[in-house]
């Protein structure tokens, strides 16, 4: 175990890392590890000889040596290529790391596992979170692993699978006749009520490191030259704090072959997004967005309170912020999916819309080498989308031509 | 390129392997290799050397060396096994291997990518199939990726999560006011009015040759020593019939540790058993189910033409056929998705419910390892289980003891 202490984002403050954390006047902690010491116990090359999951980092995690880990398998995701999203965007260079096969279909695994594992040590029995997607069904599974109950409040329009995903591992799970937020003020009152732990979005110190292993993962895949572009949805944030962080420490371990560090740029829907107006104005802090509406109901988040953090890794990495069009939104869902073979979700379906932007912008180069996460399986958000097939009446002659004409 | 011919399954027929093949007397072809020449080409360690996935087979696999492997990255798929599914069920060794994390959510990945592979490398142009479930996506998927044209004929009951897949991934779909034999009968005309590739569960060769790597992947898993029964959800049987030859393969090529052979359980549900109804009465062939229902699409499957071969691979390992209770199908899902913590298909539940039976029955002994297969995402189901979650009225008092309560 190499983490020295944590320490507020906001201010700088040290907090012990022996004990069970939340935030600082309101806003999140950084984990700090003894880099130096990290550097002379290990190489990268002892990572790797590991199984390749998110274990494998293990020295760059913050779980004590005598801690249960809490997993259900978290492997490194595949890093997919295909020539037909390259031609039909123009650009010769495009990654998608799939993180749709992690357990319970998104990337929320990778936080969970950690924030539980964490949860768990401290001697954490109830854990309580809101939640209008994939992160109800990741800590649902995650806490029954840990023997920890879970109680989950989720907006009333939440998709049909997403509510069924909490229940069917065990959570209890209610329905409330508001957004995320009135969900997160039930959760506030949940912990006094109910002495249960807020695990909502960086209120507690490790989903942040979870997250970070898909950097890590990224470092190792692109053999050690990170590359030249990230796009990532953004709602509450954590993946690309985390991933900013890990690229920080990994050079600060002196183990990129490069030190040519990504642009990360925060893509949100022009249905929400407080982030892309907050770096346009210069502002450090985004102010909550009115009337939120976007059918990526993993970015519709109007308010982060890790949002100076997002912001602070958008400039330092010198990034940007883009907000798609809504409307455009579900078409790019399909053009994606139908090119790659991947089961696509609208976040990441907002990506590939804020890749062509600013590809035509010139702000994305031709020889940049643009990665972007398919952050959740396609198939949790099939409800949000109608379906209406053509049909064939057995009773009357078949219409060959109409069939024909299909294909 | 080690294939010599192939053999029909129904009368031992030759059939030269260089030219696209499908049916003899309507029943399925094997394809056969000279095992001796692969066992001098390579040894097994040669071939785990390679990447993890089922490419790493190749010798074991029909695809001629100059073909273009059309493939969405199938990885060697995790086995997991979960104190809390082995305490509930009151059996020690129970292990499931996960299928729900291959391209397009389900073990059908597996023989879609061969058998498209091999259509496209015969020139194939257009192919049809009938599906109730995940065939047809995972058919648009790889079909899409080889430039195929893909014609899907669904139930119109199918699981929209489905019908959505196959146009997501560029299929041309149609539903059918009828069952999957309807559909079969349009897929048979459509053949001829449109000159496509029949490629119907087991009406052409490769289909089993990609599902038999689930048996090569087991050995090796299991290290050369195979588990000594496996319960596997029987539709069209493609699976069963494909492990059963991966084993004896394995066995000829003298890479078994062990020659105790698994015994394979086809399990059912009794709303649709006619592999089991056959079993029971000794037949090689089966009746047609009629009126067959059950949650589980995977096995609504009234009649196979792989029947025979099914009923034989159950008598040669000494195995057995097991009908389960259709309403507790349901229950079973919740359960082990909750001890699991994967997201569990109905036809998963069902091999859980035959291996409670089969241990009171004392059919499986206290020391016999046990393999599960979790066939497809349980994600993809969710619109045919109803999810009705208690609701909180912000405008209300919140009742926090109901909430207690629900821990």
């Amino acid at each position: 175990m190499f983490v020295t202490e944590l320490e507020s984002a906001l201010d700088g403050r040290k907090f012990p890392a022996d004990e069970l954390q939340t935030t600082h006047k309101d806003r999140p902690l950084w984990v700090r590890y003894d880099l130096e010491k990290i550097a002379s116990a290990v190489t990268k090359d002892d990572l790797l000889n590991r199984p390749a999951d998110i274990w494998r980092w293990r020295e760059l995690l913050p779980v004590p040596k005598n801690a249960r880990i809490i997993t259900l398998n978290e492997r490194t995701t595949r890093l997919i290529k295909t020539e037909s999203l390259q031609k039909q965007i123009g650009h010769k260079n495009i990654w998608i790391k799939d993180e749709s096969t992690l357990p319970t279909g998104s990337f929320k695994s990778r936080g969970m596992s950690m924030a539980i594992t964490m949860a768990a040590h401290f001697g954490v029995k109830r854990i309580a979170l809101p939640t209008a997607g994939n992160a109800g069904g990741a800590a649902a599974a995650y806490a029954q692993q840990a023997d920890i109950k879970c109680l989950v409040f989720m907006p009333e329009d939440t998709p049909a699978a997403n509510q069924y995903e909490t229940i069917s591992y065990g959570a209890s799970a209610f329905l409330v006749n508001g957004l995320i937020d009135d969900c997160s003020k039930i959760v506030g009152l949940a912990k006094e009520k109910l002495n249960c732990f807020d695990l909502s979005t960086l209120k507690e110190p490790y989903r942040i490191e979870g997250k970070k292993t898909m950097g890590l993962e990224l470092a190792q895949q692109f053999d050690w030259k990170l590359p030249d572009v990230i796009l990532y949805p953004t709602g509450g944030g954590t993946g690309l704090i985390g991933m900013w962080k890990a690229f920080k420490e990994l050079r600060e371990l002196g183990w990129l072959k490069s030190d040519i560090m990504p642009r990360m740029v925060a893509v949100q829907s022009d249905g929400c997004c407080p982030i892309v107006n907050a770096f346009k104005n210069g502002e450090r802090f985004a102010k909550p967005f009115q009337n939120a509406k976007t059918i990526a109901w993993g970015i519709r988040v109007p308010a982060a309170i890790g949002d100076f953090m997002i912001l602070d890794a958008l400039k330092e990495s010198n990034g940007t912020a883009v907000a798609v069009d809504e409307e455009m939104i579900d078409d790019w869902t399909v053009m994606t999916s139908e090119k790659t073979g991947l089961s696509i979700c609208p976040e990441t379906a907002a990506c590939v819309g804020a890749l062509e932007n600013l590809k035509n912008q010139n702000w994305i180069h031709a020889d940049d080498r643009v990665l972007i996460f398919n952050t959740a399986s396609g198939q949790k958000y099939k409800d949000t989308v109608k379906v209406e097939l053509p049909k064939i009446n057995i009773n009357k002659e078949i219409n060959w031509e109409i069939i024909e004409a299909s294909l």
